[in-house]
């Protein structure tokens, strides 16, 4: 016998799951849109070299690779890979397309990728992200509306107790070297620090130690970012509440200390935040770390108490001139579909029709009648603007409801020889099992009647 | 430089050409759901040898091969395949999944596909697929429905000018049978004769010759395709003129040929299509062969005159099997998206509003004022369902007017001082290039009702 689960690592999306995926991309595409944010497809398929190198050494690894085809196959070569992210798809496409394109390009991408990860709970090998980049400005009104956007997603979702940390490549750069950590191991001491909520301080400091960092940097580090986390992240929530804390630091700090910029950079972006639905939503984590290299300003990550991050994103000013020699600024956000799925279902946050049936009524004859009867009868109950399912067999009665009950039917029409010679249908109502006798021009209408009864 | 054009046979959508798509996409999907069909999705990724062996030979050459990972990398052993049709994965979801899915199992399924085919003029290497199928039941009504729904989808999608071809395998068999065909020349001479449309009679000829067919048959053959597409392919359009030409047969039929029962079986298909949408598109084609081997009884394919092909489909109560204990009788239909897109663009057959602007405003300041302004009233515009695109930079109007103006926006709202301190927004219609003065808490409804008094 074939074996008939998917490959590894990988799902079918029933269809109860696809329902639950379409409610949840149909919110976030309608909320990007609503600012201005245009689609965008890119193939499953990119050529190796796009994708090699663009990802670290680890993420190399996890690409997967498509053999060449005929002759070459024997080779092993490969010379295409699956889309492993879906922003060097887009630094690709801008600098393919950039003469099609508005100056300054807004687009969503919600599609799969693949990585050749170890499978793990809610990880998978498959799985879809939700990216929106803002490309062509520099201005914080893009970090502004961004944050805007994805608190209008989550909040449109459903969710009430989500926060976006938000951070700047630089500060963080200049943190580790107040904490003394040389600039080599700037790198290893962020993946570390990234790891805080997976692996708790203790961790944390047994992963510094083993990196090379020194027992004052790993001492400075964790005292500071317990200070942080208590008195900044924790308590200062909106945006207004850390421009008064910069202003308060700014006031207290000694006087000849230079101002790298990037302050002045942060305090813009915060000063948007005040007119954007994400205003009571931010907070400043000195801390946040986000593991891809390519930030190069801002870095954002939602958290949910409790359940971790469902999505992040920065400013990546420097991408797209990988593949163009214009260099073109751009900021983005991508959240995590399948977490947000997962907690989704965990909360109960998914409304009734997205779990509903797939046919507000099936149709049959009883055993005996000519089928076609059915036929006709769905054709005119669908005119009335019904989800019709036709039972195609001639089966007996209680089959048929048993089934239109299997499916959530509210529900079911049958048509038995008397009916069949007066023109009339008798529909029965499963939740109340009463069998109403109606006109076959009168159905549709009145089943839509009732159908908008029940539901209240 | 890095190559930046998408990898051989694959294509970048742009953000008109996936509004196009999901408009094509979003009126099949309402169609199916409206027959009672149901979503499913599964992995672009399968297990190599759920594929190999289900396609043919040449099949085989064609799909996609996935490197193994890790260590077995350098092997060049493969254990993956990238999907390469839709039937195969649902009939190992069916089988997988039997216990969660209805006993009478109706999906569509729109997904892309991948095949490692020559590239051509609207033909290419990833494309996607739109199938509908009903597993669990040989009822004709099946056939029936099947066809009705297709028949709905596009003429929801503006096609007046469609039929659907039926043909039944058997009749195949016995025809070539009756030509004096040899069996072991059935399928090379189906493989010729479903180019007719292609190659020509001439070419057919010279293909059956090189096929091996004798002189006799060919000429046989082609003299009857010459016959039937005649008169009845091109004469005898929809069920009832189909059933009618049926019963005259028969009469005229001489006495005591036995019947195999396909006919029977067609007869009773055409009967149900009499209570369709499909009523008046069907015809029958003793000639239609269709390329994949899996088909057991009806097949069928739409055919738009001087088009060719837009789907087709057919009965495969075998397929299940191979990955499954049970046996279950299936039929489905598959529509091919990409020629359906080619055919709406070059008839203009896409609404204006599927071609239009990515935001029916565009805000932006003068230069020199706060852009957070322009973030609090896109904020405002939002609030009365308006798609908003913020001009993030304080660039000149004029720049802004134009970014405007490519996006196609209708109008765009620019904030000076004096609109600012009054509390109002100058909003510029484009088309008309007026210019209008509302106070910022009217702005959102007055551009609604504008904008809907220039649409119609």
């Amino acid at each position: 016998m074939a074996r008939t689960e998917p490959a590894r690592g990988m799902r079918d999306f029933l269809p109860e799951d696809v329902r639950r995926r379409e409610y949840v991309i149909g919110i976030i595409k309608k909320v990007y849109e609503r600012y201005g944010f245009e689609p965008l497809e890119t193939p499953a398929v990119e050529n190796i070299e796009t994708l090699l190198g663009k990802y670290g050494e680890e993420g190399n690894q996890l690409i997967y690779k498509i053999l060449m085809r005929g002759e070459h196959e024997a080779s092993g070569k490969a010379d295409l890979a699956l889309r492993y992210d879906l922003t060097v798809p887009l630094a690709r496409v801008v600098a393919e397309h950039r003469a099609k394109l508005p100056r300054i390009f807004k687009r969503y991408q919600i599609q799969p990728v693949w990585r050749a990860d170890r499978p793990a709970r809610g990880r998978f090998r498959e799985f879809y992200q939700c990216d929106v980049d803002a490309l062509g400005s520099t201005s914080p009104a893009v970090e502004g509306e961004l944050c805007g956007a994805v608190s209008d997603a989550l909040t449109e979702l459903g969710f009430r107790d989500f926060v976006i940390r938000v951070n700047h490549r630089e500060v963080l750069r200049e943190l580790l070297n107040e904490m003394h950590v040389p600039p080599e191991l700037h790198g290893a001491t962020l993946v570390a620090l990234d790891k805080m909520d997976k692996i708790g301080v203790d961790g944390v400091h047994a992963e510094l130690a083993e990196r090379g960092t020194s027992q004052v940097s790993r001492d400075l580090l964790l005292a500071y970012q317990r200070v942080m986390e208590a008195s900044c992240v924790k308590q200062r929530i909106g945006a207004r509440a850390v421009l008064d804390w910069f202003a308060e630091i700014e006031r207290t700090q000694p006087a000849g200390r230079p101002d790298s910029g990037t302050g002045e950079q942060l305090r813009a972006i915060f000063t948007m935040l005040l007119d954007t639905a994400a205003c009571d939503r931010v907070v400043f984590d000195p801390f946040l770390a986000r593991g891809l290299s390519y930030y190069t300003g801002a870095i954002m990550e939602i958290a949910v108490e409790g359940i971790g991050s469902l999505g992040g994103g920065g400013r990546y000013d420097n991408l797209v001139g990988m593949f163009s020699n214009e260099s073109i600024p751009a900021c983005g956000f991508s959240l995590g579909l399948e977490r947000i799925l997962v907690v989704m279902g965990e909360r109960g946050m998914f409304p009734a029709q997205v779990t509903g049936a797939p046919a507000d009524i099936s149709v049959g004859v009883f055993p005996g009648e000519d089928i076609a009867h059915a036929l006709r009868m769905a054709s005119l109950l669908r005119g009335s603007g019904l989800r019709v399912s036709v039972y195609p067999d001639p089966a007996k009665i209680n089959k048929q409801i048993k089934h239109a009950d299997a499916l959530r039917s509210p529900c079911a029409a049958v048509l038995g020889a008397n009916e069949i010679a007066a023109g009339q249908v008798t529909v029965r109502f499963l939740a109340t099992r009463q069998n109403e006798v109606y006109a076959q021009s009168d159905a549709g209408a009145a089943v839509v009647r009732r159908l908008g009864e029940m539901r209240g």
